[in-house]
């Protein structure tokens, strides 16, 4: 007859196991993908609630909207109007503008948790991965992790596909279909591609994804701290025919 | 020859012209159209939030984002959570705990704002159109003064048409496809809909969307106030047969 209690007693330690490697998978690639998907989120919320918040307050005051540009600008403006309605606005009920104000400090609100989150984003790569923090920027870095899904894939992959990350939508597309194949992922962003020549982008994407490769492997082996250096090499090898 | 002194003269008249007539078009209904938009707004972009910070917390605690089903409880029990994670989450730094803490308060925030606008909805639409308010409520009588454009031509409208505010796809898919005809719009969510029995369903929409745009004709000409009459009426005719 098998026995229970030593079964239970096994079934036990076995759920004790299970539940000790669910706590000690949770790396700071996970807090890093977190913070990178929320960043991106908030962009995009305080994009929709600028948006809405023009056009509520261009009841009131149509000229401001037009002027103001920058959204940040625009939402700290409306906090600090002064009711009353421009030229072509209307002047609002007290009601009325404590609620636009009500929405704009909403939109304050998330500007802030999304500078705060950025804050964090760079302290955790600058302790977990300095080397793709510095040559790659906080939130391209992020996004090549998140892509790869650590740190420990982003060190394995071959440069060719840290250059693609983030362009996955058009690979396929060109696989399937035969149109052109993508020149670059996330790293497009990147000042290093920004600022080279027209004919020099695909070399200095080569290049980059070629260093920031590097860059993960000597970052999860815990090497030295040597993006600097490579940063200073790819900006004279592609943005020096900038200043001639 | 023309006076172009007198031209000049008559130019500034008609722009001062239409500038008040820009700032006097300004009415009651862009405020409860933009206002209801806005909470609709809020509406997805909580849901999106509380769906990330569950996805974050759960490194930490797994066990509450199952346990706590409802959003706003599930903001306030992660401010108040002491870190340390649970049996199977992982024990965060103070940092990552700050992080996802500044997420649930900027969530909070969100939450605090859509209430906020509702009480500001409810106040508008309480001097605007009372009778609307009371029979509707104020999310659905907001949305129906949306799709109709104002208080004006909600007014104006059969009300087979307010019946069907709202269900415009529908209605159109049905006019092209020939798919089957909706019977509700925006109503559907109304109480006494909802409590009909389901074969008198269709009937009900009828009644309700009959005595709405009476409703809305009475606000719009200052009539008085009728609709706990009519709300009165139709719980009678409808919501009955569920209490036998």
């Amino acid at each position: 007859m098998v026995d229970i209690g030593n079964f239970q007693e096994l079934r036990k330690k076995n759920i004790k196991v299970a539940k000790e490697k669910v706590k000690n998978s949770v790396s700071k690639d996970l807090m890093i993908i977190n913070a990178i998907n929320n960043i991106e989120e908030l962009d995009k919320t305080i994009n929709v609630f600028s948006g809405r918040l023009r056009e509520w307050h261009a009841l009131t005051d149509p000229e401001m909207c037009k002027r103001v540009e920058d959204n940040e600008v625009f939402i700290t403006e409306v906090l600090q109007a002064v009711g009353g309605g421009s030229e072509m606005g209307a002047k609002l009920d007290e009601d009325d503008e404590t609620a636009i104000k009500a929405l704009a400090a909403t939109a304050n609100a998330l500007i802030q948790t999304k500078t705060f989150l950025l804050l964090y984003l760079e302290k955790t790569m600058d302790l977990y991965c300095k080397n793709v923090l510095v040559l790659a920027g906080p939130t391209i870095g992020a996004k090549l992790l998140r892509e790869a899904g650590s740190l420990k894939r982003l060190a394995s992959l071959q440069s060719s596909t840290v250059q693609l990350l983030g362009a996955e939508k058009a690979l396929f597309r060109h696989i399937k279909t035969g149109a052109r194949s993508p020149k670059y992922g996330h790293i497009i962003n990147h000042q290093i591609i920004a600022s080279a020549a027209h004919a020099d982008k695909g070399k200095a994407a080569r290049s980059l994804a070629d260093k920031l490769s590097m860059a993960a492997r000597v970052d999860y082996f815990k090497g030295e701290f040597i993006a600097d250096k490579f940063l200073k090499e790819l900006t004279e090898k592609f943005c020096k025919k900038e200043k001639k």
